[in-house]
């Protein structure tokens, strides 16, 4: 890891697009970037979710990326720009640069058929399994117990990390990363009852994910039953997400942990869903919409919403509802009285008239 | 993949007890199956989720698999059959075929125990562990890097994809087909807690899966604490699905992918649930019960229902429940113009009583 | 499997600080331990779940661990204790055994790499594969099909069930166990959004588990972005659990199977979360907490709650709410019963008052 000073930084940032005002010694130097609460001195730290603001007096880190409109509290320097969680995705890089993965070159131990064309640089690991009539880009590393299946194609630089499994047939951009354990195109649940029985649908179909598509850990992505299940160039999922049979996925979406969308649903460009969240089957979703964490998906929503609840709404809407529920007993209480009252009133009211006759009876 | 005339096609139904009727030219030639939205002339398609039905008109399909009552809208030649969705598992089969495994034999970069007993015609790759005391049935086929615990039974003509697991103990009938990744028959969390720590139960049971079972990818099925975790012939999971220690699920039940099932759950045949439903500890759930998607099951369910919501309540009432959540904004609202209106009435009654004497607080 | 005498039993459970009476025979043999409904002569049962109580009545069991405080119904010998849960812990292990790994030593198909130092007694299996800079504790089992990563620190006798995956720089304490499938230390999902594209943040930090920590199958648990990702001392996981970047979860906690903790969570020690919790990122929950399943917790919560619901909130509220939400269709109409009963008594104190004159518009 090498050390920097605060101006080779911040001349680093300028030029991936990242200009920085320096509040304090520029030749302060920093050797790596750590949280503020846990930042010692000689070490960077950020500032980009406001809930941390107060560390900013507290912490013992010797610099801060923040954003132009923090306050100028505590005593360590600041490194003043527009978007410091993109700042220090850069400064990481300087400071403790990317992953080396481990060199196999093509490993003796791997089981790579004579029938598979494998691109120059790759680096394939033991234990690993290429089945015929597989096409892998240019410096390709793949991980020990991953299993490529017949016909599958794989762009340049991807990765697979270990035990990673892509099903006969899938089709990887360039410079995509599959996490430990993720299997792409299995077969969904296609079956068709006949006589209290599930007649499997063979599945025919696909998976295509597109160029710099990053899947997390332990996801499922299923095979379309025909043509193909889609996940759109530059989106990234976190770990155990499930995506059924013939869904497609837009382009630049994230997918936190856990979300499970059912088959056949149409996914736009931009659109991000927190954990949890389910979708079901044959629905459309507009680009740019945000799913709430935990929400249910159950009907066609347009693009630009923010969405929550079960089944999703609009996130005011949503919320205005929770309160209420929450309100509930309260409500409850305020009908009972309610009713009190309304009872003293009909006795008030027809008791005063009891005497004088039926009228009231007859004016209902 | 072989081209068929739509007669030859019919033919083929017919033999499968699904007979069909041909709504225009039987000698045209189809070589394909593909969505209404994806196909092209030479491909048939079908039509079985109503909400495609408009795209009977715009399809480029040379056919259309579709129900006796569906509209005869479009230009394409309608093959009429009774339950389309199960005629298309045939079509598929018939002009796309099923996945033909690659033949590895008995990989010598297997590691198959002395002790284990292999039937004839089993194909088993390079990667795969085999321990002591397994049995396997006849044309069992198991992928790369699958691990085959001490003592587990495999029945004939079983697949398991890549890198699944079966921890020592289990038994699979024939027929049984497990995704990659899936784990089966790992301890469950049995843990008695003494003094503010857990101490462990060792779980000495087993897992079963019958016949014709199969399980989607990345499940994990505990093992039984003691006695069994079964599951029932015909059922098919999806994906990602936990099922706890002990759980009896039933026959040709349907469970989509998410789904968490507890320990100690009895689940009845042909039981249907939606995706990320869970289920609680210790519940019954009699057969032929449908759990929509994203429901909890708290208590124990009698058979032949339809349920949903947390906790899982009729779909009717769950239903009613939901639209008045939705509407509570409004019932405030009526809650407060009513509470006016009791206010103006009692001003009313009151302010007119009050010249005349204490009289209505003393009908109180 | 040994066969035991109830006074041979009972002396090994006093031994384990577990004395209890025996109402009965203690000559009664027992040869394995067994569910109450699924006992026959000569096993031993347990009575835990009071939901099971009637069965004691009706089991073949020979004898059954109960309560101090459990009926005396049945024909059975009762073995009274004061945790009999936890006294069926021992008795399962004093009379089935606990797991036997297979022998591997260190098999000459593992890959290992020689600048990784593997402890005295350490048995690992076929198809391993441990990169540099491992350094394995002594008895250490690795099942077939696990990846180790570079700089991974492994304690004694810890476990890997087959195709668990340790990311490079993973600390893993002493008697960890980890059960197949699972994945730890892959990278969470960091990414700052510039201009449209999501822009990864290398993910620098590593994932610590405690001693005594086991984890389920098919578990995922992110590195931290920066620092660590921290699972605490005797903290036990069930399967399907995702664990964000840098959250830390203390000592003695109990995780069931599909929990999803996202990244920046602080959790306490002995926090117990039911099947399917959801946990937002950047919250804190107090020691001892207990959330029950499916619930969301969206906000900090204090110590020894018990807690449910979306958002979780203390259980005897987010019951009362449920408990109103099904009494919604009861209150909506009662609603408009007062509501009838107003615009009677509307039309009754003003149809009254009408020819009288206008005196009631003047008292509003």
């Amino acid at each position: 890891m090498p050390e920097l000073t605060l101006s080779e930084l911040v001349g680093i940032l300028a030029e991936k697009g990242m200009p920085c005002g320096i509040e304090g010694d520029p030749s302060v130097v920093v050797r790596a970037v750590n949280t503020l609460a846990d930042a010692v001195e000689g070490e960077l730290s950020f500032l980009a979710n406001p809930k941390y603001r107060k560390q900013l007096t507290t912490t013992r880190a010797s610099a801060v990326l923040v954003s132009n409109n923090a306050p100028p509290n505590g005593r360590c320097v600041k490194l003043r720009c527009q978007n410091p969680y993109a700042a220090v995705a850069f400064a990481v890089d300087a400071i403790h640069g990317r992953r080396q993965h481990p060199q196999w070159g093509l490993s003796d131990a791997a089981d790579i058929s004579p029938k598979a064309s494998i691109g120059p640089g790759a680096n394939i690991a033991a234990g690993v399994s290429i089945e015929a009539d597989v096409v892998i880009g240019a410096k390709a590393t793949i991980y020990p117990g991953c299993y490529v299946g017949k016909g599958v194609t794989i762009g340049d630089e991807v990765t697979l990390f270990a035990n990673a499994v892509i099903y006969d047939g899938s089709k990887l951009g360039h410079r995509v990363t599959i996490h430990a354990g993720t299997v792409i195109g299995q077969d969904g649940v296609g079956y068709a009852p006949v006589d209290g029985k599930w007649i499997k649908i063979p599945q025919a179909g696909h998976v295509e994910l597109g160029d710099d598509v990053e899947i997390g850990a332990l996801c499922a992505i299923d095979r379309a039953t025909l043509g193909v299940t889609r996940i759109g160039r530059g989106t990234k999922f976190s770990n155990l997400i499930a995506i059924g049979h013939g869904t497609k996925i837009g382009e630049d979406c994230m997918m936190v942990a856990q979300v499970g969308i059912a088959g056949s649903v149409d996914v736009g460009n931009h659109v991000v869903m927190g954990g949890q969240v389910g979708v079901a089957g044959h629905v459309t979703i507009g680009d740019r919409t945000q799913v709430a964490g935990r929400s249910g998906v159950l009907a066609d929503i347009p693009a630009d919403q923010k969405i929550m609840g079960l089944p999703a709404v609009p996130s005011g809407d949503a919320r205005r509802q929770l309160i209420l529920v929450q309100r509930l007993p309260a409500m409850r209480l305020q009908i009972r009285q309610m009713q009190a009252e309304i009872d003293r009133l009909t006795q008030l009211v027809e008791g005063e008239k009891r005497p004088s006759g039926g009228s009231s009876a007859s004016s209902r």
